[in-house]
């Protein structure tokens, strides 16, 4: 990516970015434990959920990904961030991704998580697997055979975590 | 126990026996990540939330247990059970978790599920862990320190899996 990329709070007025971005991924139904015909409005009510700081990527005007950081879990479980990303179908391998996640990481850290869980990582998103484990991420579960994948069939999804 | 057990749906005139048993339970902090402070009506709305199935298990036409079961994810993830099971205080060790984990997986299995697993089983929580174990769920995550125990500190919770 030649031009910089920038990373700020999502705001209302980036709404129909966000819904592109998030609605062609959900709709592929490839890495993420959603309804594939999942409305505008209940992917956006579930993105930007209250508990969820939500943030876009843009380069040159564009928003070109988006991520969520919230807590794993209430209570005893709190001290654990968890984040989702999804990069624009059309933005994909240019360090979209990375970026978001080292922006989450030290977004986690200023709010004074002290480790970064991801709950449900499809094994066959191997591009995100290895991303990942280059950020610092370890496998710490294997899931058998919990996601239906629409052309795969049962494929296991990966828990991965790292302290911050 | 001597009296037999009757696990049933749970209808609108449990939930004060619902809330004495998971309020215990959620201010004990040791097992469930929540808030330990939950209000009554916060903990109804959470263990009795929409998408949950509610069950109570009785005995003597007293309540002594309460489990949910739900989908633990949506989409291609649907196809994954997931329960929450509190056992009365005064009314452990007398085999209640063991028969509503039994009774889990038979309306699990008739709903069409083909597994079962629990995200977050708080590792010195030893008699749960044990107790599934026998039931036939393998520990197939280990989640780093991810728990602050009121007395242990950080803690590891355990994922477990089993097939139907």
């Amino acid at each position: 990516m030649t031009a910089p990329l920038h990373i700020r709070p999502a705001e209302a007025r980036d709404n129909d970015a966000i819904w592109r971005i998030i609605g062609e991924t959900i709709a592929a139904a490839e890495t993420y434990p959603l309804p594939p015909d999942m409305s505008r409005a209940d992917a956006l009510a579930y993105w930007k959920s209250p508990a969820h700081r939500v943030f876009v990527a843009e380069t040159e005007g564009r928003v070109v990904g988006t991520y969520y950081l919230k807590a794993n879990q209430q209570g005893g479980g709190a001290h654990v961030a968890n984040c989702g990303y999804i990069t624009a179908a059309d933005a994909r391998g240019r360090g979209v991704a990375r970026a978001m996640c080292l922006h989450s990481l030290e977004q986690a850290r200023a709010r004074g998580f002290l480790a970064m869980q991801f709950n449900f990582v499809v094994a066959s998103n191997t591009r995100a697997v290895k991303l990942w484990q280059s950020l610092g991420f370890a496998i710490v579960g294997t899931l058998p055979q919990v996601f239906r994948h629409p052309r795969l069939g049962l494929t296991d999804a990966l828990v991965m975590h790292r302290k911050l």
